[in-house]
């Protein structure tokens, strides 16, 4: 299902911590695509470590991807989502966002953090016809670089990066009268 | 998307409180029909009322119903599902399940029951292949009884049961590396 | 500090599933101690098992002690507390309450219920001047009969009684400008 | 009883957002008084606003100071805590943890990150004997500078600042084989 979003991809690199950088590429995705109705927000960056081994100064560049670069990205679409009277924001988050654990510090507290914006989006536009959602990914995705360093783990260990992005295709195509804000993702073995 | 689900459908009566009926249907259904392989279960029964309306008796029918009768169901069709190594179980649940309201005391309390046991069942069946989920739903569903009954309202108000019939079969059909367990459903415009 | 509560403590037999029952007892205590003031519901029943090991109608007692025999003692106590305009009932929950595990199918329905009943009674309660709390209990109590089923458990892996009644009697204390409804405990080296 | 604290306070000013301010006053108070067997962390900053009139890096603050300020904080008393065998962190949370809505998107991001980080840090030191617990604070404090803002509420409108300390210290006394990590505060009339 994954394959219907079809074969026109392009790709646009942006750093989503710089402010000019986000305006720029969305007014030039604007300009050779036409406005934006879908935005799915998946930057992140995973500092692990626990109170010993995190300076404190470290941490903001966590809620500088995970927080302030989501609320650049929909700052930058929402005036054409506007214009539309609608518009997807899909924002990938962890299951990391539901608790705080010793090693996961400071990657549990910018997915929390995420998932608090997420709500306050998803509150203040859903009546305006934007369909915020946050999609709770539980488990290691099997994208090429994750299966290379966990050689030794099954397939059925994975979370499927396929199975990810039809979720996310699924949420923009529902009725509007029946929206779903948060849904979470697991392979079938998952302890949770 | 709905009407994919076919113009076969049959309808079959059973108390789900009696244990003796639920397998009788059951036998019949896997008699007519096959093996079940989704069961989806939608008995309820809302008790409205505060802790100076309710009597402490009339909240037992509210656990029977939402809590006992999916065991009956589900340990009716487990069986079958096991041989096949696979099947879903897709419980229709409610906003309720997540917080306690003066007026929502006997539903509220159901509702959270059915969503605990629901989690038992999803960590349990999971790793043999059977998909246990929970849809929570937020909002009024836009059946001919309740439209009418609240026939002032606007169109917008209600929850869409179509809407939610998507989105309970789009869980059927998860990639088992990628399997929801829970999800909430409301109407764009709701306040949550 | 858990002496604090006298030396005059005096015990009644009541069966929480028994309506007539439970009307009596209150009525004799009214009558031998005045009326009371502070309820502490801790009558439970743990059945486990999983969906496997449970009979669907084992589940109901669990839900008429935790949850209908909580509403019968709250009903018998109220009419004197709202007299008084003021009144505590702590209740001895359980952190199964707070998720569903395959072999605390019933146990953590049962919870997740009762948990669900006393935010009804808290909201609705709250601003008469009755506080309504719930203690989330996460480990095993030290009382004799548990300390020799695990005798081979250090004194550090249980969660002290003495210090649980402290916490409810601390809840009975506070001012009502600054009023906890939920609050866990948990021996100090216990995994969550 | 938050007169029990004594009549010794001393006031010591420091930038939390600063690493070497920190360390220099908690050098300090060392000095003077001993080794901090208690830290409470009260530091916060409220931006309020939406996605409309907040602009992206203006959430980073809160974070700073949220965040990065308490990982400061627990750095530079941990050692002596930790040498000692004991000690507590009590944190000053808010109810907006829990839930993000449109005018909060920034306060309650920051706060949902911090309680994601207690929860860390709780997980990691109470099995080293260090008690570290949250107050979800769910009112508007009765400090001066709010009653003369709100001028208009009545007493009962304030969440009181002699019963939240009165919690805090509560805290610190509880036996180690019960501790709380979580518990909410708020007036009794309040609507939650």
């Amino acid at each position: 299902m994954a394959s219907a979003i079809g074969n026109t991809a392009r790709g646009y690199s942006v750093d989503v911590t710089d402010n000019s950088s986000m305006q720029e590429v969305f007014d030039e995705i604007a300009q050779e695509q036409g406005p934006v109705d879908t935005l799915i927000y998946n930057a992140g960056n995973a500092r692990w470590g626990n109170v010993d081994s995190i300076k404190a100064d470290e941490l903001l560049p966590g809620f500088d991807v995970n927080v302030a670069g989501l609320i650049r990205a929909v700052q930058a679409v929402l005036p054409a989502m506007r214009s539309a009277g609608q518009g997807n924001v899909i924002v990938v988050g962890a299951g990391a966002a539901l608790r705080g654990r010793p090693d996961t510090l400071g990657f549990a507290a910018a997915k929390a953090a995420q998932r608090s914006v997420c709500q306050s989006l998803a509150r203040q536009l859903g009546p305006e016809g934007i369909h915020v959602a946050l999609l709770i990914l539980d488990g290691v995705v099997d994208i090429p670089s994750t299966m290379q360093r966990m050689a030794d783990k099954p397939k059925e260990f994975f979370l499927s990066a396929d199975g990810t992005a039809d979720a996310a295709f699924a949420l923009t195509q529902q009725n509007r009268q029946a929206w779903t804000f948060e849904l979470d993702l697991r392979p079938f073995g998952e302890r949770w």
